[in-house]
């Protein structure tokens, strides 16, 4: 189990024709109506780009009413695949509006209490009299269970092979008191998948269309649950890149319904590290499952890089790192080019000093102190780690304290064919 | 002719050894010892990467001592593909300085007096004792003329499928006198193209491993020829992305040796503006031959940004055009997937609104102020367009006053086959 997995919640997933495939492409995942005025929360992180779907302008007027206080907890997330409902003006934000409050006669709650989200693509209208059409028949297969997770898992795949999910659970003991909380999630996420999210509280701190859709019994109100959903994706989505190139559409939405029961897990408490740090595993292994996942990719590689003057340089680096078709491609070949990495990491406007300079891959050590250590070349423990399904790069830049990591994929003939061909 | 078109300067290529396919990788450019104590000049543009290859170290010391007076006007440029002497340490830095030496010394000038250059294989350790065998044979065969040119050209190549040379020449005409200035000019460049040369003036502004080497009989001084050799990379070299991983030893210079003669050419005058303009030229010719030859390539894509808040926000937003694997793919695969060049611009980290923005490709209009135009889809103008052999993107994101274009590359399964057995 998954999105139902914690209690509060009943997902499905139905085939409203918006695929020329044919395979299911509409999502809902809802709180139950029992949990409303309860200890509730809704997060949302969306794409940092300039150009952003009606979906996500549609949320993003959603979270500031949440978290002001102007509006209740949403209810529900409706999901489409197969059109982003992306640069499509005007028409496009009533077409998902459109689409929320037909969802939400079905659920019994008002308009804006369902979260639009789409995935596909861009610059089509959005095929809303099929959508609605399908709406009374997934409103009546909400269920709890594996089938109904499976159901919405699939619905919302567009260039993915195979759909995510992810679950957790842990227990608290307080003095008169057990509790156990659950977290379950879907996501999706193959291409178009670079880091970059946004914050509701500070400028974009560092995405894909990469949409994940995370819920949990926990009790914990929206602006608590916001920071730890901020933290989660700068820990896990925003460290995975498959082609550098941020999606309008990425969307994390955490839904909490409070139905675990207790006191409130708010800020600034051992409660709240814990449920923080369960959500951000959470996200990390559909993180984790998205860059594995991701388009033409045969092996992944995580770079992590030490000694930079900061956290922010060091991510830099990375980011430079990941997203180097060089790089990318010595993965794919097998290829211990390790000249492609250093010299990834020098393009990210960050001086460092190759004289303090180190690179170990698969742990042989390859450059050390800005000198090559050509016999290493030979080392069959080389040769093995670049053949590995995950290749481990590990660059020293100094003796600064920055450190951060990050992880990509190889870049092969197949991402080609999948994205010469998308739409034709 | 190239190189040797101006008057006062002889090339000559030869075959070293130091590429294993055992095909010309020396190449000596030199201005007329004649010249010497006359109207000469000598600037330099590198790469702005943090990691440089051992010649860019040794070339930036030369262009500060150059611009500050303390060195006179170098004499040669000595050249080697095969082995780019880079993350060599300082081993490398030696390495470089003795190759100069001993062809300063065939020369008859400083060791000073040569600026040394490299391209190839990054991370290993230059086979001096090569280089230094071939010289004697390499000062022997200078000369001028085509063919000189042409063993010059094909000595700097690496993944170049076709050598690159360009020249220009225009006349003067001042009271009591006619002149004409020469310039000519080789360059070497496939992949590791992504546009971000310095400026021994100002920070880095916006590269490769993108060699370009530029004589003219042109009297003019360094200071003066530096200030033109950066504006002139601006608009050429600095707009051309192949992979979007600038090179440690991207390298342009730009050698005159005053044999045009008449008055010196300085800062502020007519003169010196034809003679940007000539220069600029020459490069635009290069950059162009560079992206062309891009490694797989099979088509070129020009993006022209325009009303933008500035002209830094346009270049921004070019960048991310021509660097999106998605949107070299869609080019590659002839697919008007203009949802991913909008949404490239908007990975910027510059904000614009959809609502005024429009997107024309090959001059068929797409989108207008933030609504796709569905039919256009259907126009056959469209299809000829995105079938050509460039494409043309013209985005429109506002009213500003702020322009830039750039021209990118496809991205081919060839490209992939090209990196990904590069040093195996």
């Amino acid at each position: 189990m998954s999105v139902t997995f914690p209690l509060g919640f009943t997902a499905s997933g139905a085939t409203a024709g918006i695929k020329p495939s044919g395979k299911p492409d509409l999502c809902l995942i809802a709180r139950d109506a029992a949990t409303d005025g309860g200890a509730t929360g809704c997060a949302m992180v969306f794409t940092a780009n300039a150009v952003t779907g009606a979906p996500v302008i549609v949320g993003k007027r959603r979270r500031a009413a949440v978290l002001s206080g102007a509006l209740a907890t949403p209810r529900a997330v409706l999901v489409n695949a197969g059109n982003s409902n992306a640069a499509t003006g005007q028409q496009g934000v009533a077409d998902a509006e459109a689409c929320c409050a037909a969802a939400a006669a079905l659920l019994a709650c008002g308009s804006e209490g369902v979260v639009p989200s789409s995935t596909g693509v861009i610059g089509r209208a959005l095929p809303v009299g099929k959508i609605i059409a399908a709406l009374p028949g997934l409103a009546g297969s909400l269920a709890r269970g594996e089938s109904a997770d499976a159901a919405a898992a699939a619905a919302i795949m567009t260039t993915d092979t195979v759909p995510k999910a992810a679950r957790a659970e842990y227990r608290e003991t307080a003095p008169g008191q057990t509790r156990t909380i659950r977290l379950g999630a879907i996501a999706k996420g193959s291409g178009m998948i670079a880091p970059r999210l946004d914050s509701a509280f500070a400028p974009p701190a560092a995405s894909a269309t990469m949409l994940a859709f995370v819920t949990t019994d926990a009790p914990i109100a929206s602006v608590a649950l916001q920071r730890a959903a901020e933290a989660a994706c700068s820990g896990s989505f925003d460290r995975v890149n498959v082609d550098n190139h941020p999606s309008c559409s990425d969307t994390v939405i955490v839904l909490a319904s409070g139905a675990a029961g207790g006191p409130p897990i708010t800020l600034g408490t051992e409660a709240y590290d814990r449920f923080a740090k369960a959500l951000r595993g959470v996200c990390e292994d559909l993180a984790r499952q998205v860059i594995i996942d991701g388009e033409g990719a045969t092996r992944i590689f995580r770079i992590s890089i030490r000694g930079a003057s900061s956290d922010d340089a060091a991510r830099r680096m990375c980011a430079e790192v990941v997203s180097s078709p060089l790089v990318k491609c010595a993965i794919h070949g097998q290829d211990p080019n390790w000249g492609r990495i250093v010299t990834a990491a020098g393009n990210a406007g960050v001086w460092f000093d190759t004289a303090h300079a180190s690179l170990t891959i698969g742990g042989v050590e390859v450059y050390r102190s800005g000198v090559p250590l050509g016999e290493a070349l030979g080392d069959p423990r080389l040769k093995g780690a670049m053949a590995g399904k995950e290749v481990l790069l590990e660059l020293v830049v100094g003796h600064g304290p920055g450190a951060w990591w990050m992880i990509g994929c190889d870049l092969s003939k197949d991402y080609v064919t999948i994205n010469a061909e998308y739409t034709t």
